[in-house]
């Protein structure tokens, strides 16, 4: 077997799981869609549960992968990288009628109050994302961009939780404004510095 | 059968399904628990999304009321009563491990996607509290206690998901830090009267 039948498994679930929510979803279901016998997923995945980790990983390297690219790339002000990263994913979002959101946000509220490998992976995955947004706004101090009275890590915290719940929010009422009051409360509020 | 059955079973199923997801929940472990038989279950609801459906009535109930007591209370200045209700809901939290969350928060990442009639109602929770919270800020407004570049309804947008993100991160890291920055962020700066 080729690894790209793990691929192929992880790439099919992936897309299901952001829809249906992991225990929404089942394997067989997977298997079909991914045209793979069932021997080939337990050749990959010891369990069910093995399986979501490493989706977990998966969502993440994609995740960091576009992060990577945006919020450390130095033509940019960082700012200006963070309000592309984030607020520019609400655009995608809303051509998509606000389905699906963050699957990392989706599998806490989902996975980790029922199983705690779930809660530490993800939280790893939030931790990862608030050194990356920590940086940024390190870099913004760093070049006289950012208001005196902001620390980085813990606007980097209330700025990814925000964004989290914007999304979450905007799944339920497919209300465009969420996205828009974010980037203002944001970006003209909170990180724009007063003259 | 007294209409306690149907009380009874939302109250246990309510309790389970905080904690592990509509999905996640079988009606029979909900009817073990709640000590009634199978028939009764479906006297009350037509089927599990009928169930649901109501249950989301049923824990709005419970969140209203909580609200209605705290948002409306005229001993206290508008601005207080929000933090009392949205900030005190933290420590709470924290003394669950950050376990449960906001069960309308969890359904909307859990249902949004896949059941439009479960989407519809989770939207019209979220936009009555936010004709709460927008009605303490239109107050706060009326007493000279908010700036003047805030608007009351998109405060509320703001300030209801960035606080459903806080939960829901949280629930993932375990991170006290996340409901204290959104006190500080949203308190002392962006409701915060500059002098």
């Amino acid at each position: 077997m080729s690894s790209n039948t793990r691929e192929k498994i992880l790439k099919v679930g992936a897309r299901a799981v952001h829809k249906k929510g992991f225990n929404g979803t089942g394997i067989q279901e997977i298997l079909t869609a991914a045209g793979v016998p069932k021997g080939s997923f337990y050749f990959y995945f010891d369990s069910k549960e093995d399986f979501g980790l490493q989706l977990v990983d998966y969502y993440s390297d994609t995740i960091f992968a576009r992060a990577g690219k945006i919020l450390e790339d130095e033509s940019m002000k960082p700012l200006d990288r963070l309000r592309k990263y984030f607020v520019g994913f609400f655009d995608i979002y809303e051509k998509n009628n606000f389905a699906y959101g963050c699957p990392i946000g989706n599998l806490s509220l989902e996975m980790a109050d029922i199983n705690k490998k779930f809660q530490e992976k993800l939280s790893r995955v939030f931790k990862r994302l608030k050194t990356v947004v920590t940086g940024c706004l390190d870099q913004a101090r760093a070049e006289g961009d950012l208001p005196e009275n902001i620390d980085p890590g813990d606007m980097a915290d209330f700025f990814i939780s925000s964004w989290e719940g914007a999304l979450l929010q905007m799944k339920a009422t497919k209300d465009p404004n969420l996205g828009k009051v974010f980037d203002r409360f944001m970006f003209e509020g909170l990180l724009a510095k007063r003259q």
